[in-house]
């Protein structure tokens, strides 16, 4: 998407054809950063330390990282070192083991003199799919958005609620969540985003108002604790976040406080929308509740970093020295409280059944 | 409560009988500062700009505001400007208005050369009333943390997940919320609070922690977001929060969030219980959407202050430089969410009927 007059997207390969660029997510909203990737520790860094972020992105990202590892030891034992290396860094993200897995039996069977090459391409086509998905996403959630327009007999900007980040910034281009509103927007139908800031990490007061206002998409950033209020208040035409993982019987885990706003939604009878692209169902996983949810930091609830107005990023503490904290990633927000899913083929119910209608091909597996 | 080893209020008369003394709240948890308040305008300060805040508190020092004004200008003219000049500090803490229409009401009749002793004295008496309240409201809520304790058969402490400070930082001393918490934690009922940070201001993470901390209670600072997951998981036993205005039916305005929480605490069937001393029931209203809901500067959104390594306070920019804020105050349970409100004469239902059986005295203002 575009970053001022420029168009971008989060991962590419250097010019050099050996190593990857991204941008650097932790240095945003305040400098746009380019981060070179040369090897597999820098991109396992790179994942553990979220300068890429997003269910989508750590996908591509890992791919790259199996590439980036075959320069280094393009054995068999080097090629498992790197899926297993890759694979820990972050626990939750379904896509990451996904990716790994499709480079590991892309490569696995290859001569090893062919695998950085084959690496590279595949990496490649793994991030090029990310952005087809996410542009038929758009499509689809377009539709959403047109009917809420509608609904509102197309008085005023339609009102979406957004938590996290699920732009393009957590994808390779076009983003989940915000795909449909960059799609409406660009359609000249008005929009309006509330941005959840998105505690700890603030990724949507960080990375969701950045890449919204670049665009120049209009949006106000608000605390977490006020979807409620507004929502009650007639504010929220509907709601739209990404997910990092779906069960497939519908169940999202998504950023810690997404269920919080699934149930006020349900509560003021407002359509909440959870945008995916397939890769991030796990058809092997049944219930939302058995979805390991990751512990970080507690560093990141009692620290925040910011910019200072001479432009010096600081670190400050915000808790007293002597109190603990404790920092779950994400919660699990279960299928009964969303009112459909957006997949790159089409919007179904968040169930069983409606995942299986759009991706009959997985009736076999669920049976 | 106790800092340290020494016992203190949150407000007091100085030792020369014409000044008061408050602990300026902006500045903890990383230091105990003592401010004067010499004349009606630092009291009007202190209030808005939140050195003092909590509904009782509020109440409190809006009455010793008066006092001080009435060493300014004891006219009648002089009591009238100080109650509109400390009526428009705060629009929604309804105590603020009590207190202010007793203290008026107290000093209109008398002699201006009484008033300022009388407005001390009033003040003084107000301050004492607020701590009786609370010492009640923690006998009859140090009953239901028993009650919960005995569910989960005494394995475990109890465990409390609580949102802004309605602790005695909100109060004179005690707290609301928290006066049963303290009273359990003294009667060696073992309890562990789960304090929300409460953005944007982080009441939670500077005020509630310090005074936890500071009394010895054991506690931990999440996100706002993180308190849906808890409940989910089995890691909230009871809710208890504050409130700064209470209708007649039972609906409660508290700090945003706070309605958010009561969704995820009926979603997963853990009782929600509002604390409140009788003066924060505004009897004259009947539903919650009429109270109104004070808009703070966007400015608490988008930047943040807190304590450097070294001891510095710094305050950062969290967002885009062009997007832009909103920061609602407060948000509106409705009475259906709260299991039932705890007051100085007791626990009851959160309705009319409930209210009004511990409150008779206002049938005929309800008829």
């Amino acid at each position: 998407m575009k970053v001022g007059s420029r168009s971008m997207r989060t991962i590419w390969i250097a010019e050099d054809g050996r190593t990857v660029e991204i941008i650097d997510q932790t240095r945003l909203p305040h400098e746009l950063s380019i981060v070179r990737l040369v090897n597999l520790a820098d991109a396992a860094r790179a994942i553990r330390d979220m300068q890429v972020r997003g269910a989508p992105l750590i996908g591509a990202a890992a791919a790259y990282g199996v590439a980036l590892a075959m320069l280094e030891d393009v054995s068999d034992k080097g090629l498992e070192n790197a899926v297993t290396a890759l694979a820990a860094t972050r626990p939750t993200a379904v896509n990451l083991r996904w990716s790994l897995d499709d480079m590991r039996r892309h490569l696995a069977e290859l001569p090893v003199e062919q695998r950085f090459a084959a690496a590279i391409a595949r990496a490649g086509e793994i991030a090029d799919e990310d952005v087809a998905i996410n542009r038929a996403i758009g499509e689809h959630g377009l539709r959403l958005i047109e009917a809420a327009h509608r609904r509102k007999r197309r008085r005023g900007p339609v009102q979406i609620l957004t938590h996290c980040n699920a732009g393009w910034l957590a994808t390779v281009d076009w983003g989940t969540a915000l795909a449909p509103v960059y799609r409406a927007h660009d359609a000249d139908i008005p929009v309006h985003v509330w941005v959840d800031e998105t505690r700890p990490r603030n990724q949507g007061a960080s990375l969701t108002a950045w890449e919204l206002g670049q665009h120049g998409v209009p949006h106000t950033v608000i605390a977490d604790n006020a979807g409620g209020h507004l929502m009650r208040h007639g504010e929220v035409d509907l709601c739209i976040t990404g997910t990092d993982r779906t069960t497939a019987s519908g169940d999202v885990a998504n950023k810690i406080g997404t269920y919080l706003k699934a149930l006020a939604a349900a509560d003021n009878a407002i359509p909440f929308y959870v945008a995916l692209p397939s890769p991030t169902i796990d058809w092997d996983l049944d219930r939302g509740d058995l979805i390991p949810i990751e512990q970080r930091s507690p560093r990141e609830v009692t620290h925040i970093a910011g910019w200072t107005e001479a432009g010096e990023r600081v670190e400050v503490r915000l808790t007293p020295a002597d109190s603990p904290a404790a920092n779950y990633g994400f919660d699990v927000t279960p299928a009964r409280l969303v009112t459909a899913l957006i997949t790159e083929r089409g919007v179904c119910p968040a169930s069983r059944e409606g995942l299986l209608r759009l991706f009959p091909e997985r009736r076999r597996h669920a049976a």
